[in-house]
């Protein structure tokens, strides 16, 4: 079936997607010091996706007659706004099936788009089910998420892309979740510039596609979890396997701690939105997983659509992991100027108190004595370690 | 003094700037359904804003005696950055002043590009002092961070670039602090392309440039309060103002729940981190206080450099504002299945309860009673509203 994907068929989808999909530049980063690393922002792209592009030029390639009976497609996230504003701008109708437990700001996203909505009770299998149920039924064409050659031509646009913004890019480290973006993407770099390596990023949770070519076998997952819910995918497809084994040189994992910090890396210090699916490649590549010293490295960061209660709770994660923000648990007896004093000594080590909360019930040893947590932004862990000694040194006692 | 800014020294200053700064491309958006909005997002420039531009340039025009000598700077943001980042690539030395209490992040940014930096006791105006006096002593150049003819000319360079990308643009809407932003690229707009508008924004709480236009003199504002602490300047430049009066077609104010949405809008929908001063423009186009209808438009997202922690805030209150995030209390009787009733009410309605505090003590009127407070995840005011009503129907009492 990958007999079908040809070079040719990727620069049609890439003069089909000419004015559809955003080009944004390249974006040059500091993420090591012994390397030169940038980023492809699909993030920015329409729909805070990649997933435009296969969706848009697989529905632009239908017959008249399929145009007329319109797509389905089964997705919680970006590609269902892919397909929504694929088939919007080709004018025909889309019908989208969701589990009803979807996030509502997804929801709304693809509403937007102007797709019909079809929630689902279940999980995603079920809403899978359901769409094959009314694509047999009433005759719509199914757009898969990724194991179609068409998808997977229009997502290997982005291969060419970074080939004619940098040609003398060393390596491309890349999302997997089904595939199907790496798929297109390897295969069109490797057949005009097989010198150029490709690597894939999966998270620890959701290993599918990184198990399934280290065995030689398509393997399925029972389970999978992660924060990078869009490449939370438990097993891989057919062509993209098939790809993947051929063309990629080698798929790596990542843990959710280690996407979070990209995460906040990304929103620090570039100013990008990402997913956890779209950061998990600069999570690789800060996280020394892929062998990039000297080189000239292109991360993909695949998509941007994160959930902004998500984002809240990654950033506070975040900062606690790189020692900006610590919670300290004081335990003070209840007389006047102690708090003042924890204060103070706080204060001349550059802690920034943000919250205090204190309280008189609780462990304490003494009925005299009462409790209070601080939260406090600070520099660093060694800065963290300063202040508690400070307030050891001044008769103040920490709790670990 | 402002005789000196000419067309041709921002066309140098372009020249100068060519491989220095970044130029990512205006980015469409769907900010308004009856203009073309697009954005140019300088919050991914260097450094995370366009101070950068005029910095580098004024440090790249001084003399060998100067260079040698070195730059100062007072700034808590940007402009020291900018500054940093400007004398670092010139190979120079910086010197630059901060209040004690500035954001860590914005220090430690400010070190990380090879600045060194003196910590000043106070408030703004004494690290300005400071400044001043050290520069008189050492003789630094001091490198101010709008009021200077050459600074003005490197903002003015994001002007070119707009009328490059985009000839047929109809407006230009740019946030306004001191004034330099605004200045250079007014003059250079209106310059090369009278018929083009340029429009400024400022925060409600520190209106010090739309202010003195609008009383055509220069007023000093006693305190200024804003979350776009970027633009919060108590006063504009001599240069600053006659430029504005010159060159610019109107300044408008926002409020900070404005900036808040717009901060949010531009995270959610454009994958893009800005800070409050970044986003007023964008804030005024949401809300209509610019003519915008059926043109074709372009709104500076001057910056990103926000603290993570504010971020985190806005997300609250923007969430909260646009009814996509509500707490509930209700009093309940405390027996057996009250609580599973309240779940199921929610539920049934489509709102995703994200905490819930259940507790005893409190302002209930009997010792029975009890009180939950529910945080949940809604789709907008409307929903809040069904399901209150969804509550009180199923016999809860939700205290307002």
């Amino acid at each position: 079936m990958t007999d079908k994907l040809t070079i040719e068929e990727v620069y049609k989808a890439k003069d089909v997607l000419k004015d559809v999909a955003r080009h944004p530049r390249l974006v040059p980063t500091k993420i090591r010091q012994d390397a030169e690393i940038y980023l492809k922002p699909e993030c920015l792209q329409h729909t805070g996706s990649f997933k435009l592009r296969g969706a848009y030029y697989k529905i632009s390639q239908l017959t008249p007659e399929e145009k007329e009976r319109g797509v389905i497609a089964c997705s919680a996230g970006n590609h269902a706004q892919g397909v929504a504003l694929g088939a919007k701008n080709n004018g025909i109708k889309a019908l989208i099936c969701l589990p009803a437990g979807a996030p509502i700001s997804k929801v709304e996203a693809t509403k937007s788009y102007g797709a019909e909505i079809c929630l689902v009770p279940g999980v995603y299998d079920d809403a899978y089910a359901k769409a094959i149920e009314l694509r047999d039924k009433h005759g719509y064409t199914f757009v898969h998420p990724f194991d179609d050659p068409l998808v997977i031509a229009g997502q290997g646009t982005i291969g060419l892309e970074i080939l004619e913004e940098m040609p003398d890019v060393d390596a491309i480290v890349v999302p997997v979740g089904g595939g199907g973006l790496i798929s297109g993407l390897a295969f069109a770099v490797k057949t005009l510039r097989p010198d150029i390596k490709v690597y894939g990023v999966q998270a620890d949770g959701a290993p599918s596609m990184a198990e399934s070519v280290h065995l030689h076998r398509m393997i399925h997952l029972n389970s999978v979890s992660t924060i990078a819910d869009g490449i939370a995918v438990k097993e891989p497809g057919i062509n993209t396997f098939d790809l993947c084994n051929r063309y990629v040189d080698e798929i790596v994992t990542v843990s959710d701690e280690e996407i979070a910090a990209a995460i906040l890396y990304l929103m620090e210090k570039q100013k990008l939105v990402s997913e956890g699916a779209g950061a998990v490649s600069v999570a690789a590549v800060m996280t020394g997983k892929i062998p990039v010293k000297g080189k000239k490295v292109v991360c993909l960061v695949s998509g941007g659509n994160i959930d902004v209660n998500t984002l809240n709770r990654v950033i506070a994660r975040g900062l606690k992991v790189g020692g900006r923000l610590s919670n300290l648990t004081i335990d003070l007896a209840d007389k006047p100027g102690q708090l003042s004093g924890v204060c103070n000594v706080i204060a001349n080590l550059g802690g920034n108190v943000l919250a205090i909360n204190h309280e008189r019930t609780g462990h304490n040893r003494s009925i005299n004595d009462c409790t209070i947590r601080i939260e406090l932004e600070t520099r660093n862990h060694e800065h963290i370690q300063q202040i508690k000694e400070g307030l050891h040194e001044n008769g103040f006692q920490v709790v670990e």
